[in-house]
């Protein structure tokens, strides 16, 4: 067996260490990589080593930034009192393309998983905490992902703000679960279907 | 809706230009990539400039590496008479990992397919008829995907290869058709199973 030229397996080795990268993909991507333009590998490249140096975490809602606070936290006409809590960055990104909330952030980074050793204290539950009790705050949303370690991680967290919600006057929520919109009634699951039936609204009358 | 940071839209954006990465595909990277250890990700920079700088494409069989001509074409222990004609580098990497062929191969980077503007002047087809022509080859095995494009692929180099041939008697053949090692007769597809039959052959008595 002839190997990969030297350049090659090196890049295919540096792909393999990005989570969820098997050796199949990172060859798939290599080859990619091979086929773009001197300049967009050069651009690429140096997009990896920037996004490595520039960016960091905002201090109060753990955010991706470039600078601390991050424009949310710093934006006057966002309205600091009412708290969405997400799992990651990307989520809130998520929210944000969606355009459909004006309150601010705060960033998890994970959600509890004990089988794979991510405990509530890997997660940012405590500056959660602290931000609460520092006031200001009329609402915190529960915006983990509708799954078995998003619910665990809302009902952990729903009991660990118990305290301050009840001394600060704080508004604990969680976002809906239903049908997705867009979607077709005979093709979505029936814990989809549970979930739309269960959390049913009075409509009209 | 607020932007991204700068440098994460600029890796977005840099991982978009790479083919089959869309948007989505392109944020999922993105993510992965700041989650990489600062060396991780410096190191991946750097593998990025290496394999543009360093891998070039061997001017006998258009293999991707680092020198010119490659380590099969410059390897006195491989059979220079037998040429093995693939469509990508990837697929004469995948050949050398099976270890089961010995001669040299052919990299046709690409097939034809005229429906997306790539015609057989697009390959490395002349480069091989060249090659059939400076003679010392008795066989060229056509080894491009058992596809569509692939087909079509080895149907015009049959055409185009017929004259030097016949001239310096070379054997032309194509890679067998049938079902896969491994696989299951009854989860494979029909048009497995009518290769499989048609290209059978006589066994044992």
């Amino acid at each position: 067996m002839t190997a990969y030229p030297d350049s090659l397996s090196r890049l295919v080795e540096s792909l393999k260490r990005l989570p969820g990268i098997g050796t199949k993909t990172a060859e798939r991507l290599a080859f990619h990589l091979i086929k773009l333009s001197d300049e967009d590998a050069m651009d690429l490249a140096r997009a990896i080593r920037d996004v490595k140096q520039n960016l960091t975490k905002c201090s109060v809602c753990f955010n991706f930034t470039e600078r601390d606070p991050c424009p949310i936290c710093a934006d006057a006409q966002r309205d600091k009192s009412i708290v969405c809590v997400v799992e990651q960055p990307k989520d809130l990104m998520a929210f944000e393309k969606a355009g459909a909330f004006k309150g601010v952030y705060h960033c998890l980074l994970g959600h509890i998983a004990l089988l794979e050793g991510i405990g509530p204290e890997d997660l940012t539950i405590d500056a959660l905490i602290k931000r609460a009790r520092q006031g200001g705050i009329r609402e915190i949303i529960l915006a983990t992902n509708p799954d078995l370690e998003g619910e665990g991680t809302a009902v952990y967290l729903r009991d660990a703000l118990a305290e301050v919600a009840k001394q600060k006057g704080i508004r604990l929520t969680r976002i809906a679960r239903g049908v997705p919109a867009g979607a077709e009634i005979e093709n979505v699951s029936s814990a989809i279907l549970s979930d739309a039936l269960s959390g049913r609204q009075t409509f009209g009358g």
